[in-house]
């Protein structure tokens, strides 16, 4: 297994990653958009990604970006965390979670943060094992344009 | 009252901001990083902010950045959201809001996202007036270097 940052080629196997989730899902519409999307957003830097390539094919991945905190400064924020069915219980999450802290701390980040949903008891058992604060006191708020 | 974007030079008075709601909720000692380093991010635009001027005097701000979903692409996260005691019920969170939801839409968000405690009520009556969908299901993880 090969780990690294994606380049903008690699775009469309993340979104193919991500779209074979949703299926999985059974969400498969709610992907609203595409790897050229992808693309343009990720050529203005507003994510990076880390990549699991098994012999050329992306089958899991870290997608992430900087938020920032007024209290505490910068923090990296996880927003997808991937590893297809088949590759799981391999360690490609493990190391694709540590490649993530690293380069948080690269980055100067002071924290990381990411969300779980409040039945994926297994997630969040891997969450503690890494000594993470789990907090449920708060709400997302959002408005769809 | 006067709303416009910030600059660096408002960034000690954003620190300001922030650190005289910290007192106000007694947490005082919880805001970890200084003015100098508020400029220093906002000079790599990991945050931007608009501020509310009452005669050069900047009593309320909106602080926010980009974020993606790889479902819905970009998304406007509203990070500090702050008003000063004093000048409360007079329309400036309303035109706070408004021109961040403005901004967000110009800078292509496709939506926008934001937090709140599960026990500020009277937050969660604005947001549900402003249409916003409320979301219970997700819990907060963490981990501070």
């Amino acid at each position: 297994m090969n780990y690294r940052k994606a380049k903008k080629e690699d775009m469309s196997a993340v979104h193919h990653l991500v779209q074979v989730l949703a299926d999985y899902e059974k969400e498969g519409d709610a992907v609203n958009v595409d790897p050229k999307y992808y693309e343009r957003c990720f050529e203005e830097k507003v994510f990076q990604v880390i990549v699991a390539e098994d012999q050329e094919r992306i089958v899991g991945m870290v997608l992430y970006y900087m938020n920032f905190s007024t209290w505490k400064g910068k923090m990296m924020y996880l927003e997808d965390f991937v590893v297809l069915p088949e590759y799981r219980n391999q360690g490609v999450g493990s190391k694709l979670w540590e490649m993530w802290l690293k380069d948080s701390k690269a980055q100067g980040a002071k924290m990381v943060k990411w969300q779980v949903l409040d039945w994926n008891a297994e997630a969040i058992k891997f969450y503690e094992r890494q000594g993470a604060t789990i907090e449920k006191q708060w709400w997302n708020g959002k408005i769809i344009f």
